[in-house]
């Protein structure tokens, strides 16, 4: 797979290319399937339809790899929590944590009641050609937490970072519960099928650089090492939003760094190429014209060079309005730009 | 002034601090004069009840500047954009700036309307200690151009940045009007009084790196040079947030850089100090905790020695909840920590 190999760093006849949100609403595909769903997390535990939406992008757009459709939200869900999605709003927790008998009721079984995932990816693996990858993921323990204890999402991520500072012990003790269940989650999405997995941290840039590496990089690296000693040819992508000012700290056992829009594709490639493949980073809202696709992929391709290595990808996930023929000309122009 | 003096990198017997949103909600004083006032924007055009908050923190907390209370928002309201202050959700402007005809009807007098700003300047001048500085300030022109489009705040700024990508033109006629009626109106701010004065750009960090230059860094030097065109002995600290992967390429005529707590002070120093004074840059969470606020500030006074050139601050603002008495806290140990 063209895609496995460029996370190895393995030579490939072009530079392989997914997008991140690439199953999602600015594919009217996927709109008619959610209808068919019902609420968005009826869609992400059944099986079938999941199934569909992982493989729209595949068929439409001839990307090299589908990722799972889920949500980083399912563990929390599944350990018990009470997850609403609601519009306009976002995921709401009603039930936040915010001390230590709120996380004792949390379940230790959520990789077992995670199963209906893990039906998804062995039909998705059925249908999705062989030459194409499989991605499995999970939020990173630290991303999920925020979302645990202040409720839903933030802008200030106040109540999660007066824990960090005022009872750390309690949050080392959050993040230990998640990453035990993100690791299980995995492997099991491994046995599944999945060709890759990735951690996202969508928040690791909330946090001052002495904070991101203990409470949210050690962990990713964690998990990360324990996919590895099991699995040494699945590649990890571990992606952090917003973390250019600590890349050269970064270190740990993985394969793939994920680089958002923030970080200059040249910085990334000065501080991690040396040990690590790099995926990204293209601002996602050039796709709303041709012109800045071509200009940004040229920038991107000419940094990266055709050095193995590089997975092209988005600083950040698809908007609901992108135009789909942008998206495809997107595919096109990096497979066309970067063929050996 | 010990302020002005470190802005202007000269010797000072101790590293002036003062806080971003140090006249706020946190202060059980600010939240009785706000209560009088009535709404926000009441507060904002009522020139006593605006000084009264102003000096708050200076007795309060001891700060060695006192920042204008305001809002970055009264320059788009006074060009006659209907702005409402919606609880629970921030700033929202009802007539959102999508077309050429939506800028035209702004109108370009705005400086003139905020006469009232004037006036509180000149009664807090009038009330503040000799000794310390009064700073005034604007929201950079693409900090307010994302606010005008949005039509309030957003996550992803996808009005705005489909503008940026696909009409260009039309987003730099916004930015020139923002930035004509800023430079007019900081001046004016100087006329009444104000020793230096800040430009505020929340949303820089939004856009990838050219895109940052080109729409919000060239507004921002361009208002500094302005300034300090008329005014050399006048501080401009100029402040964008979320930019810490592109300062090798920071430049312009200003005094002081910014500096956000997801710069490492360290990386901010080596980039920057050269040429420009530093404020910033300790994580406001840390207030939450005084044995975390003095790790906080032993290690940026570490960083930043003795040399002349640092204002102490925090990388964003004060929440509404953390404690007075460790901001007090604060103040007390970074004077004490770094008294010549």
């Amino acid at each position: 797979m063209i895609f496995v190999d460029a996370c190895l760093k393995k030579q490939t006849p072009y530079t392989p290319i997914w997008m991140m949100r690439q199953a999602g609403r600015y594919l009217p595909e996927y709109r008619a399937t959610r209808a068919q769903a019902g609420d968005f997390m009826s869609l992400c535990r059944n099986a079938e339809l999941a199934c569909e939406v992982t493989l729209q992008p595949i068929d439409i757009l001839g990307v090299d790899a589908a990722i799972l459709f889920s949500d980083i939200l399912v563990i929390p869900a599944e350990m018990g929590m009470d997850l609403e999605f609601v519009k306009g709003k976002g995921p709401v927790f009603h039930d936040p944590l915010r001390n230590e008998a709120d996380l004792k009721r949390l379940a230790d079984d959520s990789d077992e009641k995670l199963s209906y995932v893990y039906d998804a990816i062995k039909l998705i693996r059925k249908d999705l050609a062989a030459d194409k990858a499989l991605i499995g993921f999970a939020g990173s323990p630290w991303t999920l937490a925020t979302y645990m204890i202040e409720g839903g999402g933030s802008k200030t991520y106040e109540i999660s970072k007066k824990m960090l500072y005022s009872n750390p012990s309690l949050l080392h003790a959050i993040l230990r519960k998640n990453t035990d269940a993100i690791i299980k989650y995995l492997l099991k999405q491994i046995d599944a099928g999945v060709n890759a997995v990735q951690v996202f941290d969508s928040w690791g840039g909330a946090l001052e650089e002495s904070a991101f590496f203990e409470f949210s990089w050690s962990y990713m690296k964690e998990i990360s090492a324990a996919i590895k000693a099991q699995h040494p040819e699945i590649p990890v992508i571990l992606f952090s939003k917003g973390i250019s000012g600590y890349l050269d700290k970064i270190d740990g056992t993985f394969d793939v760094f994920g680089v958002d829009w923030g970080t200059p594709i040249e910085k990334a490639k000065a501080a991690v190429f040396d040990r690590y493949a790099i995926q990204g980073n293209m601002e996602p809202t050039r796709l709303y014209s041709q012109e800045k696709i071509k200009e940004g992929v040229e920038h991107i391709v000419k940094v990266m060079g055709k050095e193995p290595g590089h997975i092209f990808n988005l600083g950040h996930g698809m908007l609901p309005d992108l135009p789909v023929e942008n998206a495809k000309y997107l595919v096109d122009l990096v497979h066309e730009l970067t063929r050996r």
